[in-house]
């Protein structure tokens, strides 16, 4: 396969992944990506050429991934997104899901996902858990095993592990990828021009030269 | 008030709620059905009209009904759907949920959502569950605790507790009012002419007949 | 062209085709699926690379594959989905169309589209229509020729020719391609446990297998 | 009922009916008006109010006065729309239809609807019918009895009955009000800036002057 | 009229304009709330019963309130947000926008619009702009007059007039009511718990305490 | 790379660019298309591969091709179409934009777009403005320099410039793609039968010709 023709082939792939994705009703079954393209992935979510829909198994369908937690961060959490580049069978059909733990102390930092509505399900321990809504109100108070949270579309919400025990959430989405926006990084991390971010939040040249080497180290120099 | 006034009144609300629904893009943070009004409901999910945003509180978004299962019914399942009607928070939001718990032996006999895809989480226990394509293909196994299986939108699934303790299924919908159609009993118990399930299943009359009282003895004469 | 190349072109074809697809509003006026690629077809409908718009045709917007019935099946039903596969003009367009035609005594069985609602219209002749909602009520009766009967989106409903000429559909959906499952072929044809189905429809094991082998007589040994 | 309540009733009605409608995806199996309320009806497709959805019927689904044509205007078109005005059934399902009669020689002009593509079958004789895309191409030809006709979403199209038969076609729709504007009169019958028609259509005062008489003959003073 | 009653009319309004509001296809020419009803507003946007559209003019599609510069804020930035609350004519047809003025020095700190893309046109002087995608890269530099840049949906976007002069904009959206959420008082104005606060920004009771002060005075007690 | 991949190579391009296009929500936070294969483009809007997203740049997020007017028309009207061909940075964001400037006396014939609604802001200068409803009303009036007019979708409107200074608009679209069609030159210049337009406008078949021969001199042999 010559390199031009390689480079096509690899465009085709990004093109046809990445411009056709939407939300909403789906217009098949469903749309199983092909294994056998592995190794080429978007940034996004990897989605890949379908397999003939006579080759799904059930397999494409069951997600075992998130049987225990992921790797837990600084924070104390550990979040495994499921979206189709790790689940293929939810490609095209407007869902998917996240599962995350929280060690006692951990928390998400107020954070909102663009393109998704999440239902928040407690499978095990408590959190104190809310959002904001525009109006600038927090609604939050901590949630136990078995309740369940809604943080509406693009709002930012947040979690913390105020009790003596680890906490797990099963969280789903009304979109295939809903994105996400920390803002402590999207804020800090992300190279905003440092005096407007002096006038927004009221801080000193040296406090926001602080927060931006804590959120990103590699960015400042 | 009077009775016309009355009339015009419930009119209003049954018509607002009815056909104001729809799962799209919400247009505003959220909708919190009106407390107040609680005793004029619909057939479908009880809507109600909404709160002032500024008296919506942070409980109106937290459901604590699903911390254990519902009433088992004959077949071994005990589902509570999660819809606006019970809790306010999801109004116009796009999602809904359902807790399952099916006894051993229990199951949910097969039955399709007309206008939703599936998210189906095992909280705990293990359960044979699956789907069938638009090409009459089950896509079916047993999976267990922690595993995630899709439904997609509008096809047939169905679980069954194959295993020796209980089981307790989190399933969540990308509408707000995904419906529901179980096979034996919108087929058999719903007054389908009896000469067309004859024909279409190929069973006697006889047969037709026990199946219709089975599955809706008041409708039998 | 090597082989290698091959399985990547095919695959593109699939990948692009099956998921691209969603029938919401189109973003350009039409999309002719190119002919001179016919032979890479998708399980589903067979859409393929467009046109450029300027080579676009008259015949790519008129379709003539209706003007008689179909091939009769066993069930006395002749049916032709019409779909982009075969009328490249509604490719994205959010619409398709099927001819039914009935002899008499024939029957469609309960079937649903979930993906779509349906317009039927009474060519001539005269039919036993109904659906069944989500509170398993029937709405079925016989109408007759220059009637119109709705099929809400994902219902069930099912059609039986109760007069003694022949009966002629034309039915319209309001998706592209609104997906189709027959429930006696995909309950008892699709390979769902035995055991889910005896209990779920209460018979008996030997009642069972002999449903599976009318609507699937390869699939059972 | 006094007269500010009656006014804030009908209020509601209006606004209800008018604001709440769109076509997107459904969230109840179906939404019937409830024709109690059959005076009170709205500029564009008289909706009303809900009825509970126990007492919808099955004749509530099924419509009937599309048996014979509708009354034939001077050019030799008669056409019934039915929207949910005078077919409850349809409300709120994404999908609505007209019946068409064209005399021998009659036709229906250039027209468009704004929000909607339109599936059109022949139902019996024949017909010159076709549209005109973005780039000023007319796709036309005669089309003849059991063909069908696809008219891609807002796109400029047009019948005329060239056979020696009347002509009886059947068109539907992808919305439940897809709209509708017949060129003729919506630019000269609409009240727009004289100079503007001239120099739009290279007229002179006194042929705009003729037109504008012609398509509303009311409004030239 | 009676108590009772009233509050039940002003629950009709709340409920329907609330609950009815949502982005997709309009299914009117358009829906003109009626100026009748002033003084019943929503929270969100303020909209209101119907017009009959034959009550319609002209000018309730025109807007003439930003043709000169809002108030300014402490930030020195004016902004006038367009919504169906103060512009009728937009209700239902899924776009709203802005003008926004920023003195010399002034400033739109980072904030999003939960539900929509917006479309930015420099009408008079330059800007610093720029938006944060979801792997925290800023996208930003100067835009002078005559220039567009695009704020994808949902995502955190900046304002800082960087220039020597007085500074317009012309924001448009693809939403009737795209939300605003302006992260230093949603994060620190909402009431947040301190201590997740503390944790998720590495700053000092004493200096969230001082955020806090800042951006919601009335909040700290 | 041989004659037939290189066709299928362009045939992909096409198709994916042509099908995957669709205006509802993204799914991932843009997809700029990749400028490497600038030489590919489509008939409609010239979409192409898109870039991975680390290799997206500011400028792919800003337009700076209407700082001045286009070239102007007969009809003295410079329109710039701003669509994801030119303007990368909106593909499948759901919004486009146009330039247009009048000259005096200048003027944009009845027109609509199929697909969006627009919001026209008058830069500079002042117009004559309207559009007409689905009831043949136009709404219509001079619209000045700071005003805004909504056009909404798919509805015939118009514009002339009756001051004595150039104009400049800047009009949004909910569409990425909202598509056009001019009246006169669709009507007169696309080759609908003579008949047909003869009798839809009551013209004489010579005034016809005339105005073919004016609306599209090659078609008119």
């Amino acid at each position: 396969m010559s390199p031009i023709l390689a480079i096509l082939v690899v465009a085709f792939f990004l093109y046809c992944v990445t411009t056709s994705a939407s939300d909403p009703d789906p217009i098949q079954d469903f749309c199983i990506p092909n294994p056998k393209f592995g190794s080429i992935k978007t940034a996004h979510h990897g989605s890949l050429p379908c397999k003939n829909s006579s080759e799904a198994t059930t397999d494409d369908f069951i997600f075992s991934g998130i049987k225990g937690a992921g790797n837990f961060s600084d924070t104390g959490l550990a979040a495994i997104s499921v979206n189709p580049a790790i689940f293929p069978g939810i490609n095209t059909l407007g869902m998917s899901f996240v599962r995350a733990d929280l060690k006692v102390g951990g928390y998400n930092p107020p954070h909102f996902h663009p393109r998704a509505t999440e239902i928040a399900y407690v499978v095990q321990g408590s959190v104190y858990a809310g959002f904001v809504d525009s109006t600038n109100r927090a609604f939050a108070r901590v949630i136990e095993q078995g309740e369940v949270i809604v943080f509406p579309r693009g709002l930012l919400h947040f979690l913390m592990n105020v009790g003596d025990m680890p906490t797990t959430i099963f969280g789903s989405f009304n979109s295939q990828n809903p994105g996400l926006q920390k803002v402590p990084t999207a804020i800090f991390g992300s190279g905003i021009h440092k005096e407007l971010l002096e006038k927004a939040f009221g801080l000193s040249p040296k406090q926001i030269e602080a927060m931006r080497r804590r959120f990103n180290p590699k960015r400042v120099k």
